[in-house]
């Protein structure tokens, strides 16, 4: 579809520089954008490009606007206004309602009209779907899954029996929702005996689940993801976690069971978090972070990597990182000796 | 089911305390549970909730006894009894056996009459199937793989070629076992060559696999998973590792190519063992450990993160571990220059 | 099929010690290789099995010939001319061409007659094959998929709508080729929405990915994959990362969106690559090192970890990192105060 630059500033509060008439139909880089396409700029390293842009328009925050050699969409969020703007212009393709010949359905399963079951598509008995679902091509949904309304999983996607999940949620191909959390007991033998995982999985509404990322049912209660958490590709959330409302977690992070994780945390990749421990909400852990306890109040947190060196630095350095506790031992030693008067009042 | 606790106490070793007439139906948490339930007490940071329980009986041991409102069986493995006790109260559903009209069975395949092959299923050739053997939806066995007695594959699992399983194993949706390993080869031009993978894999019996978790096919002999190795989830195995028996291994771990892992062991997540190693019976790696050389000796270790700070503070120290050498070069010399006479007897 | 020790020196340009009559017909390690078997030597740790080998020849480099026991090729490449023969005497099994009568094939697909296109395969409308593709059982190919000539799939991997894959490539089961990057606008209200992931992914030729590796589909513009890529198990790659030509990613590597990585690059298992960043062609990363800055030179870079040690010793030296700030601080005020005159030439 095309629309005006006039209609976009009215319908997303923008100010607009430039003729209200002109027409934009598909969204582009900086640097790709072609006639007919509207840009953005929120990242300031990319800002250099915008003097060189064939864009037709661009969104941009005000700092930027007297750079721009096209017509402006002007705003304090020009990422945000972006993605609604994105989402007008080319939207998702139309669901296709109906069962697909291939697809086999369990008994008592509850599906409307409106929802689309892709081919090879396996319901377990008495799966519950609401309005306008969409079930891509070779998902399996366990026994008494349930689904809000037009939530849409992509091919390849396992729910175990009783996941349930809510409306507008996206799950992406390869992700599996349920599967047992790691439950064991060690025998006097040695051997371990499987803890039967009897939990299940909770989901809010708009949710979005990243490809193969696993999330475990729980032990005994449920594994529950609340409303509006986006979850990207590979993470890992054991059984009994619970995410609190909007929280955001990027790629390959890794959740213990039993886990608390607040509302609005951000997450970054292959941050760690260890079981049984809380975090407050409004909390950022930085990417690779090990979260080892409980973070009680809302702020940034980083640790669990060591700065990239050449090897030959890295090497010396990392061997020296076994010896810190002997280093300050003798640190504290010298300070003794040499700085008597001053060194009472440190610990 | 419903059994009573006096039944319980003699069918677990437990010394029980309270009514042996009473009955339980099902298990719960301390905090979940009501009547007809049985909870138990294992890790103490959950002791708090026990003075409040609404179950009917608790599994604990001797220490938390006291504190405990209501009846209770008395065990020193009281996670390992609750274990057993939830298996029996809540046991899996039943095979349905019987080959799935939409399953795709290659030639030569043995699958006794006991065995259940669910919709869409897909067998190669020659494909050997133990007796109650259970492939879940949209399995993938490639020619030629043999399946012990009472194993189960849930949904959308791979097996490649060849594969080998024992018995009473559990494999997870999204699991991969026999996949090619990362072998190349580089060509004078700097292009890569692919290293044929010709090896195989070899399960033992009682093996558990979590969700998307791969495990390599041998470059030309096999990989091979001892018994009673218990696999969570999104963990690599790379080509011909030998992993010992009953080790645990927790998710998102990493393991090299020819790495050897003992009996026994437990690696904690995310922790990475290097190629061509080789790792004792009976070590304990703590998670994000980065194992870059063979253990000989049985212990536990630890290594790979440094702990988790705020921001700003763990940016001042990583930027000093990229100083370490120097700064230990620097003690090294004052110590040289004060502490004379002492600093004879260090290295 | 047998071949003999003369033909393979012809034809791979080595050297041969021993009757060039000899036919070998299968490959094998040192160590079990038997009558007719061809080994090779090209990790050092291994020659202590070189003097035991019951092999019928080994490949190997001129240093280690003396102690050969057996007939011997000789190149100063025995790793890569191990990988040419072991594909000459143990080559793919062939295709079979034809479309499996469960596979859904949507509208105005070009599949030549020389494909294979295994069970329960799903194409999206308008897919595109080259000649002798293979698609493995219970793939999904998205509306207008584009593979090359000689393209294999493994069973179960998904491509999203779009996805161009050049020719000769191999994706294992699991991988995800497509999906929705991890793109997210915070509103005012602290909820999420969705930044529309309009781009593609195009591949190159000879591409090899690994079982349950993910690449996103770009924001806007492409992912790009150039010719030769090699990337082992569950690597994320974000939206609009670029790899250059025959670069080779280890397992469980995480790229975040918008990164570049030149060409020839090789990544070790578990490193990590911050978003928006550019590493040169030729760089080596070690495992487990996280790359949060661009690396403008060719060579060895690590960081991301620090040695393993017992838990005991690790904990302490943990502490101490906390202190790291600090530490240097107190060395520099003793440095002041004990070596004045030397303190002057450091900074």
């Amino acid at each position: 579809m095309s629309i005006s630059l006039g209609k976009l500033a009215v319908r997303f509060g923008c100010e607009l520089r430039g003729d209200p008439d002109t027409e934009v139909d598909q969204v582009g880089t900086l640097q790709s954008a072609g006639e007919g396409c509207i840009a953005f700029l929120a990242n300031p390293s990319y800002r250099k490009m915008l003097a060189e842009t064939q864009a037709t328009a661009v969104i941009l925050d005000e700092s930027a606007v007297e750079e721009c050699p096209t017509a402006a969409l002007i705003t304090p969020e020009p990422y945000l206004v972006y993605a609604h703007v994105a989402a007008l212009l080319q939207p998702e393709p139309p669901l296709l309602p109906g069962v697909h010949a291939s697809a086999s359905i369990g008994a008592d399963c509850a599906i409307p009209k409106s929802c689309e079951i892709a081919p090879g598509v396996v319901l377990g008995d008495g799966v519950v779907l609401g309005e306008r679902v969409c079930i891509g091509a070779l998902c399996v949904l366990g026994r008494g899954a349930v689904l809000g309304d037009d939530t849409r999983m992509m091919a390849r996607v396992t729910l175990y029996s009783g996941v349930r999940i809510g409306q507008r949620c996206l799950l992406h191909s390869g992700s599996v929702v349920g599967a047992d959390g790691f439950g064991i007991a060690k025998e006097p033998t040695g051997a371990w005996t499987k803890v039967p995982q009897l939990g299940g999985v909770r989901i809010g509404d708009d949710v979005e689940i990243g490809a193969n990322t696993t999330i475990d049912r729980g032990a005994i209660g449920d594994t529950v993801i609340a409303n509006g958490v986006k979850l990207d590709n590979q993470i890992q959330v054991g059984h009994n976690v619970a995410i609190g409302e909007h929280t955001a977690i990027a790629g390959q992070v890794g959740i213990s069971g039993s886990a608390r994780i607040g509302a609005r945390c951000m997450l970054g990749g292959q941050a760690g978090v260890a079981g049984h421990i809380t975090i407050a909400d409004d909390v950022v852990v930085m990417g690779r972070t090990m979260v080892t306890h409980s973070i009680k109040n809302p702020g940034v947190y980083a640790g669990g990597g060591v700065p990239m060196d050449d090897v030959a630095s890295w090497r010396k350095n990392a061997v020296r990182f076994g010896q810190l506790d002997d280093m300050a031992r003798r640190l504290r030693r010298i300070e003794k000796a040499v700085l008597k008067p001053a060194s009472d009042d440190e610990s």
